[in-house]
């Protein structure tokens, strides 16, 4: 099974399926997140398999800590499992319904986020950008009104309209999903995802009259931003530090660590 | 003595008795609420031997970060000493006027929990279920108005009084106590009830208006909700993660990580 | 010279003079009270040797982290170093002239206590007992209006004046300095002196009036308290734990832990 | 190459030439920064070199928590690299510019502090001198408007003249920069800027008229302050506790560990 193939030593990575390498990395993120605090004892990231018509998911009962490529799911998109054993999360349906309406997004997180959760049990507070980085939520951060789990299909699909063609939506008293091109953009944006919340809440907890960012401020952010190498830059950063704590397995390495010449700009 | 058989070595699971059983888990849960910053120097938990009248206690002046099963109390509902050598905590009488007044009660924890205890020194604010896991408490979470330790009966009993059918109850500048059906989903509440305060906090300190759950998202959320699973699944996440870190011995593992065959939905 | 006689291994603890006593006693507490983050690069602690006109006090350039009995000195009332080699702190006078002036105090605590000094810099706010534990502090938290380091005599006995009778001074900008009947008490005051200046911040920050400790609530309070054994017991758990994760050295185990039968109420 | 001869194990410190004695100092204050939560995946700090019309930085790319001094460059004012192999940060304009316009500055950091960068989306709140250390910053705070990443020489020179003759300057949703006589300077300045930050963030939270700093308290202050002594006795802290817990290695001590006689005040 091409999945279990991911972390054998000595297998040069461009032996990985693409399978495996989503399943790599979204175990490695699954990871990184338990790190940040973004994931603990539930949520979830969801990984289109390039070339399949299938992705990526954990088993749910899986401690996020302990991860491993070997023990991922692949998943169709009526939710049935074609490689692996052991039982999807049970809010399955964000990720069916999200990945069936947004084609362009390969990779979907649902989290807890503390921080975030609080904005949605706020009367007359939004979500909104502050710091430099979230000019990435420009056009909003919807609030999806079901404070339940999303055990449904219609749940989910109600979730994916609430989200729209946004790349966040918070969760009523419950938690977020985050969208991106790739799991390795959808780690850089969690964590600067839960910067600006923070922001927010700062400014908001000192009494103080919060200023976001301006549309003209959005627009010189813009101007001067290299999304694709920032995103190389910060993975770079949490890889390695993640693999020299002992977050990540050792053998993973090669697979993982960007080469000096993929950080040039 | 039973409770001492607890852990050696070799022993099966299904040579435990009910005892030794409660014994292991109740100095696991010590130990798990130590790393999640709910126990500290102080606070302890009751746990019921299914069988007998008398329940398992930690020594009141034993670290609560070092207990074993083999230095933990048996004691009846007299409060007399059956098996073990030293003192049970000295607010004992929070235990045994629980037990006695809740049969349905298996595991009582008695905790100094900070952002709980804030709830008492605040004029007009009430904690109330804010995120989807505290529709646990929707009854209500009484304040018990004596502040000083509870070391009479009848303190304890004027506490259990205020505790009524509750699950929780705060005591006045001095801490909290939960009461569950076990103490796995007393350990698991403890989280969520931490959580909880910590969400209506964050409101309150961004100076707005909270939206706590309405009766009818509440009934939404149970609508979806399996407490057992749920239960099991964060069980076996902060089991793992203490026996991977140290905070649980390893010998532990066989008698705490559930099966996968326990895991599934 | 009797100071360093303290931690060589082997010798029985009662070898320990009264001065090697102290300094190793200070030189735990000290370190304690690093991971408790109250002290860091600076703070540091007196402590009265029993029978002679002179105190412990560490070298001012020596980490807090690093301390060891050995290397200590001894200083008489005139600030004079009678054993050991180094400059005590620059701030020196806090502690010659609180302890000039209070013969009931053991031992003196300098330190920067960031949730204390935002006190001192608050219109209108004053930090009063709020948790059960700081009872301790019911007669009152003095502010020394001095924000300046106190190097000169004048400077101290100001300071000791601001302090007067009580337990506890605040210092505008600065610090805070506490005072105990023993090394081993002024620990365990540090460490609820800071939960109960959380208390209040978090009630403040929570926008809602804070409901303080009345009066009778405190005579409540210490009808059911036992200062010396709640110590005892929080020395046990405190010094247990700093061994344990190598804080502390493990030779200095037979010279701080508790005895069994010292933790018997 | 000069820069590369630094940490060879076995040479005398006083071989290291001035550019390896910046860079190693300038590596050791990133990976110090690193654990003070202050640079993370992004920041950096640039270091005149004595007697060169130069300067070292790091690579752009390379993670603050592993920086060496053998893979730092040098840089001349027009921004070419002397020395080294890679691409310095791409806000390098910062760094020229501040340079060109203070020969007073001997080192520069950029860094993205959250709890500074709060201070730049709040109405009508300025940044202040709270804690007694924070006179340093009595002659203002201002705030560069421009929020977007600074990579030309245009935003650069906009930033130095914001910065004027000041020690620190915010930049609007982005970061700080701190300027100081020397890199070890540069680094004490930064632990007591974030905690000065800290100490107004939360006192407003607290819902109170914060008392800054007063001009005669200042004047008080620094009657009794001795800078040089300061930073060398906190330098002496952060090193051997960095040291100590394996954030720097141990080769690096003989270069960057103050003997007894340097902390004689």
């Amino acid at each position: 099974m091409a999945i279990t193939q991911v972390s054998r030593k000595g297998d040069a990575p461009a032996a990985l399926s693409a399978a495996g390498k989503a399943a790599l990395e979204t175990a490695a993120v699954t990871r990184l997140l338990v790190e940040e605090g973004i994931l603990d004892y539930s949520g979830h990231i969801a990984t289109r398999i390039p070339g399949r018509d299938a992705f990526v998911i954990q088993i749910g009962s899986n401690s996020r800590a302990e991860l491993t490529p070997e023990a991922m799911l692949v998943v169709d998109h009526q939710g049935e499992v074609l490689e692996g054993e052991g039982q999807p999360p049970s809010e399955l349906p964000i990720h069916l319904e999200i990945l069936k309406s947004r084609p362009d997004v390969q990779a979907v997180l649902h989290s807890h986020m503390e921080l975030a959760i609080a904005f949605t049990m706020m009367a007359g507070v939004t979500l909104v950008p502050m710091r430099a980085r979230a000019s990435r939520w420009k056009s909003g951060i919807p609030t999806h009104p079901d404070p339940s789990h999303i055990k449904l299909t219609e749940q989910g699909r109600d979730l994916a309209k609430t989200l729209g063609p946004h790349h966040a939506a918070l969760m009523r008293a419950h938690g977020i999903v985050l969208v991106a091109e790739s799991v390795r953009a959808l780690f850089i944006d969690a964590v600067h995802f839960k910067e600006n919340a923070k922001a927010l809440m700062e400014v908001l907890q000192a009494g103080a009259k919060p200023l976001p960012l301006t549309e003209a401020e959005i627009a010189q952010i813009e101007r001067m931003e290299m999304r694709e190498w920032h995103i190389k830059k910060l993975w770079s950063y949490y890889i390695r530090k993640a693999l020299s704590e002992g977050v990540l397995p050792r053998d993973w390495t090669d697979a993982l660590v960007p080469s000096k010449e993929m950080l040039r700009r």
